[in-house]
């Protein structure tokens, strides 16, 4: 996907009914394959969803010596012509 | 108040009503002078504040030279006599 140089990370969209174990498992495979993740929440349900599958994801890669981290930053997304403030949670091993 | 090499960290609770830059004022003045801390938050309301608290707290900061990561985790919390899951984000420099 990325050309020129250009550094593209793979981004996992949450919402609010996402499950925080298939969440997680994404996670944990961004994560095994590219070493890096960001995971996107609009909205508190989301957020809270997404918070939930990184903790999970922290059991999951445990095992293979991963000690993940999240760095939190907002973000705007267009949602139906409509700008919104998504909260970012960029996930790395420590 | 630790005793006998117990190591006690600041937790600071965060609930659905709490304003994200006063916790992020709170997370930013214990990181300083403790170099660490727990916040803690029950539902999905608390828990988007407090996320957006960090990501604030990071703004604080980073003109320190102090880049703060979070490590995401369950825990359980009493809240009227009922035992409830509370997500809890140790905050550490990086």
């Amino acid at each position: 996907m990325a050309g020129k140089g250009v550094l593209i990370m793979d981004i996992l969209k949450v919402s609010a009914r996402s499950a925080p174990n298939s969440v997680a498992g994404a996670i944990a495979g961004v994560i095994r394959e590219k070493g890096e993740v960001e995971v996107q929440a609009v909205g508190a349900g989301a957020a809270n969803q997404a918070i939930k599958a990184i903790a999970i994801a922290r059991g999951y890669l445990a095992p293979a010596g991963l000690d993940i981290i999240c760095i939190p930053a907002f973000g705007n997304v267009e949602i139906d012509m409509v700008e919104r403030t998504a909260i970012r949670l960029i996930v790395q091993p420590r």
